[in-house]
């Protein structure tokens, strides 16, 4: 946009990356960054937050769409008084402030690593299932959640359907045209090196038990890597 | 002791096994049952409990040990007006409520069944990193705990200490005389298959990264198990 | 409305009243219904609800002001399946099932007198303090909250913060118009005689230390009242 | 006992008043302090502690009392080593910790000041109702709970158990050979003006609905007392 100078403003939608993959609002010269509290964040859902560059906020006073609560200058006004214009869910303001205080302890570099290394274990075990990777460049590789082909003539939901059913474990569903075509496995959040190890086992059950063709390694090779990068 | 015609007071230390495995205090003639909040009720520590039989509370008139707060008369006297006779956990008193409500819930059967599958599946993972249970006699196999003996020459505790620092979790020690020779993995109460195999995916990255030889075969096998008795 | 044989749709903001006070949408012709969880259905702020009529349906395929996260389409197809449009704060759906259980619980019609009782008891208290009301027409009471003028040269903002500052209760602010001249006592949801008796000993402590001139009897006055009035 | 010359080992039973009054160990020469968790530490029951001094500690090498979870022994022993000889509360001592850091982020002299003024207020609405304190002696008043006599004729496990029906308040029971005549009104632990202004209403309340023949003065006479001392 910078090299077509094109007056477009920039939204980035950080629902499912914030504090687990990198993200410069200022640095990328971002104009509106949306955000929510359940993802990376670690929170119940419940906080939905911006970051609005100057830009955005001069665009603001001369659009024209109808908007009450979505609008800016209220919360802007508030905010610098301490208040919001609406009853805040102020349970979650404390627990963001905690949420942050963890992501700081660990160190961001050491979350943003933490997510990048699961990612990889996960990619790891769906090549060694055999399975194909829904995104294939590896430049786009997502480290928050990584969505799985399923092979042809096979339903993402029904296998999503019998791992919930027989593992109590819920994984995410195949979007829009991807919808039953696709499974996403999340790897984000509070979550450790064994929470993940048993989310792949229960897919590599899974596979197992619905009939999907596919090699028994995916957790032997996520764990081969896992232990092979494990902090000494 | 039915057949020698003993006397002796029959005691029963169910404290890692109540609401894991069958228990039948009456038909089996117990005098004395010993058990605690933290293991198979699924609560933290802080209730102990006793079932006492009228042959035991017998013998307790005549006992000469000097007791205070270990007396039962206080407690059997102050119960039946539904009172403690010192400050009773009550928080933990409602979370028993709930506990017995979840295990009556699921069934008692199922429970049972749900901790021997369980148990049946890290021994089998533990046969399959070619390691040795602790109990040679499978009569005797405990459904709550499998403890496992350490090859010669490698030291349970600091593969306990390096799984603890690598991956967070927190393997049984081997108490006395196996000190070090053993450590324990617990598989009871508020347990499923996902997080079972992530006990066991632990275990396998720790054995290899503690330099235990071992077969890289345990996770894949308990999995195998697990799949093959998952309920349809 | 009815009357008038206006076509307007009536629309009713029950954010403060649901679950204090009786509400019948469909007798009452009611076309749009907004709820909130945070009063009087004694969760966290976070859910937002609609009741809407068909009618209100209807006017909705033809209104024009552009939405999406407001549309109501989305949510009832989705709602039909069990299902949300977004991520659904699911932690206060099961809050929400309690408390709707600890209502009927208690009989919605209990609550109601509940809450009328305790109202009342707060106007006593306000009366014999010889303050003045903020709604002048008794069959307008509120059973919620209840709004005090300030006497003429105090300021209700300056009794909030004292109060706050030195009994870490925080009372509502006067809105709009009425700001600094009134304060608002709540008194509705999870709450008890004691709760209130003490939010008025807050009140009648604050008044004094502020040096606003009043008779020290409204503690008194609500304490008989609801003395005269507790259930045998 | 020093001047006495007496050898005797001298106990010191902090159960309800460690945290809520001064307590000093080393200097007051104290052999053996016994203290639990759930009054001015703010925890549910489940934490027992001792203090021990090294001639106590001494003591017990050649007492002959038979005891195994009482000996203090395996405890000193394994918490050198940061360990427990039983299976610890571990969640309660999490929240030791927080308690303790909240005790000192008030100041110990502040939450003593605290509760001398909340049990002086206590005092004070006695008096003023015109009962009499269990307690004669004001060099021995207890500012963690306040024993009240009933007047003659009036039984006081009546009063508490109709205060516990309509108010949902649980008064303290007279003990031993007070039983029935006396009752108590705990001011300890986690406790502001407002929730001992609540707890006083209801007693006065109670007092009214019992018959029990008193002046209805004694809140007001608190709330004075409590808003005269209030911090600017």
């Amino acid at each position: 946009m910078d090299a077509a100078g094109h007056p477009a403003l920039l939204i980035v939608d950080t629902i499912s990356s914030l504090g687990c993959m990198d993200y410069r609002h200022d640095e990328w010269g971002v104009d509106v960054m949306v955000c929510a509290s359940q993802k990376g964040l670690m929170l119940p859902p419940g906080l939905g937050m911006n970051a609005v560059s100057p830009r955005a906020l001069e665009a603001s006073t001369s659009a024209t769409l109808p908007r009450s609560y979505w609008a800016w200058d209220p919360v802007l006004t508030m905010n610098e008084r301490g208040f919001f214009p609406y009853t805040p869910p102020t349970n979650l303001l404390y627990g963001l402030e905690e949420a942050l205080a963890m992501l700081l302890a660990e160190g961001l570099d050491n979350v943003f690593a933490r997510h990048h290394r699961f990612a990889e274990a996960t990619r790891t075990a769906v090549r060694s299932w055999g399975l194909e990777l829904c995104c294939r460049n590896p430049e786009e590789y997502s480290d928050s959640v990584t969505a799985v082909w399923m092979p042809d003539g096979h339903d993402a939901d029904a296998l999503r359907e019998l791992i919930l059913d027989r593992f109590d474990m819920s994984l995410g569903k195949g979007l829009g045209k991807v919808e039953g075509r696709v499974f996403r496995i999340g790897h984000l959040g509070d979550l450790n090196e064994l929470m993940l190890a048993g989310t792949l086992c229960g897919v590599e059950m899974g596979l197992g038990l619905a009939g999907v063709p596919h090699e028994k390694e995916g957790v032997a090779a996520a764990l081969s890597y896992l232990a092979s990068t494990a902090n000494a």
